[in-house]
């Protein structure tokens, strides 16, 4: 990476996507630090021994709050391989009245406005088991956990009150997350987020004048990592974080919730390379990954337009109030050079 | 605060100025934990003593990046008592060519765009001695760090590629900070920031409806911590982060580096008042503020509903995958209770 960083000097660039700008400066890497780093820190290995207060391992369901489906494991050796439950401490409450379609938004001052806290939190259990992580399942077994968001979100989907659900996993203390034992989460929202609307008018906008989705087009050989089938894995030309992969349908395709049992195998495949490769190249960051989809009952030109992804993001660097104040990013890692190191990473 | 949280069920609410939805669950707090807290972790006092490699302090001046201008100060026993320096490892490089103004934006893709890496970005050192913390000098030596970075903005603002200045500090690990030494930065950039352009877009729209400034608007009685003749400090109505307050001038004004001597005084003693209550109720707790002003040259039109304001963030856990996926932010304490809170510690 040396001679990567040695050869390139700051560039600004903004995405076709959230149309957000970035600010790519290998030198920044150099800085020096009088603080104690709070960077990469994996809380995993220690955290990963069996718990035995662990709510999420198998035998304490009774500890948890209501299961919304199971999925059963093949054979008799455990009760369940993945299970969807109720999020003991919501965000938002299934039990709260859903705002009034017309009722909607309760204006409060000039454009502010409040809404009951109406919404679902699920959490989804990855594995019975508190030392496995969601990269040591196989191929077929990460296929079956987001086969599980789909079918879950499939199901918020019906609400009426529900207009988006974030499908999200925290792993590691330093990416959020509080509970160590495999799982993801899911927020459904009565509002559109603000990041899925900028990102549509963002993607709009690109349609309107060049009559393409932005990320049909994404094609750029330099920033692929990896391919299937169905799926590519790029460091995204304007990479807010380092290492910061999506994966993207090769098809045009809104919503991830439509996604097939074929491609859903394909892309469990390509999502346990994707956190190998981060896990052995990064020495087992804390990470996030986001699913980004559409909102529901889009009309269908919207749905021209809207092309759903997978963002994974490793929680390398605290950042600051630049980053809070601007919302641009600055990324010491050029994508181009991610992409080179994470494509020789071999994880076969 | 117990009774507070007691009392109050699930809000989501959109404010008037990001135009962000913001989730209020004060249930959220009493979810436990098996990861080790990253939470608040004051890096200060251990390294408040001084340090005799840090650049920043006294006599050191030659080890780093050169200087833009200082403050003297009033008796000889110090050559300054603020200096405003280049950065040394800049994000964006003041020697780099500007972008021409019609060349601008290259386009990459549809939509995506890349400038060179033109920009300006320095650092303020706002005391001579490392053990110093900007909310213990007096009220008049705060207010003369906020006059030298209206200064310096000043000076960038003629630049004619220069969009946007963004002034934060960083204080503490958690907050990003590398260097402990008091200090705040500030970067010139040749775009204006992704969080700049929605937050015009946002006021313009409440403008356009209202025919008022959003933050003229302000004044509602419970959200407010403190107030001087020219600005108020408040917890604003859908703060992204718990204790988050904002310092508000109280006549319209849409330039912070166009403040007068008169009132950077009262800004002064406001800021370190709201300093050192963060300090003495969250346990001088990793915090952020960041300067949220016009971009240069905007049309009179425009400068009708833009208002500057200062925004402080003590970082008091970590964010996860939901927030950044969707942009919606889940703070456990309500405005009007973390308001009151502020509002009865004495810091006089
Ligand atoms: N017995 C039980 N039954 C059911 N559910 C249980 C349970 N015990 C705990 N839970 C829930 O399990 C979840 C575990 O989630 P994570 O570890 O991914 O992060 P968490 O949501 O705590 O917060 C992180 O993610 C959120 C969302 O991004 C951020 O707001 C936050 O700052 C960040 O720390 C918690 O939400 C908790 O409420
Ligand atoms: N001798 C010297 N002369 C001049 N300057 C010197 C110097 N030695 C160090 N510096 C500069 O001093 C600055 C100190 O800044 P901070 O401690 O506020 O955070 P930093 O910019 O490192 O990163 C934090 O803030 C940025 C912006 O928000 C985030 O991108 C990042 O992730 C976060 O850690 C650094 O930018 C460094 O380059």
């Amino acid at each position: 990476m040396a001679m990567a960083e040695a050869s390139r000097t700051s560039e600004a660039r903004r995405d076709a996507v959230f149309g957000r700008w970035v600010i790519f400066s290998p030198a920044r890497s150099r800085r020096p630090t009088d603080l104690k780093s709070h960077g990469p820190a994996n809380p995993s290995p220690g955290d990963g021994a069996p718990k035995p207060s662990c709510p999420f391992c198998l035998g304490r369901e009774s500890e948890c709050a209501p299961e919304i489906f199971r999925v059963p494991a093949p054979e008799a050796s455990s009760p369940w391989r993945i299970r969807v439950i109720e999020n003991l401490f919501p965000a938002l409450r299934r039990d709260a009245e859903p705002p009034a379609p017309e009722e909607g938004e309760k204006p409060v001052g000039a454009g502010e406005c409040a809404v009951r806290g109406f919404g679902f939190h699920d959490v989804v259990i990855e594995t019975p088991r508190h030392e496995v992580r969601l990269w040591d399942l196989d191929a077929e077994g990460v296929g079956d956990v987001l086969l599980a968001y789909a079918r879950r979100v499939q199901q918020l989907a019906e609400h009426p009150a529900v207009k988006y659900v974030q499908v999200f996993k925290n792993h590691g203390a330093s990416a959020g997350a509080s509970m160590a034992h495999s799982h993801s989460q899911m927020i459904g929202t009565p509002f559109v987020p603000p990041s899925v609307t900028s990102r549509l008018n963002c993607m709009k906008e690109v349609f309107e004048r060049s009559g393409e989705c932005s990320l049909c087009e994404i094609q750029s050989k330099d920033i692929l990592v990896s391919k299937t089938h169905n799926f590519s894995a790029i460091v995204p030309f304007a990479a807010s974080y380092p290492f910061e992969t999506w994966i993207i349908p090769r098809q045009h395709s809104s919503y991830f919730h439509e996604i097939d049992q074929d491609k859903v195998s394909d892309l469990g495949s390509l999502l346990r390379s994707m956190l190998q490769k981060l896990c052995k190249q990064l020495n087992d960051p804390p990470f996030n990954y986001m699913i980004h989809s559409a909102p529901f009952g889009l009309s269908s030109s919207c749905l021209l337009y809207t092309h759903w992804f997978l963002q994974i993001v490793p929680q390398l660097s605290v950042t600051g109030g630049f980053e809070m104040g601007s919302g641009c990013y600055i990324n010491p890692v050029f994508p181009e050079d991610a992409a080179k190191i994470l494509r020789e990473i071999d994880c076969s």
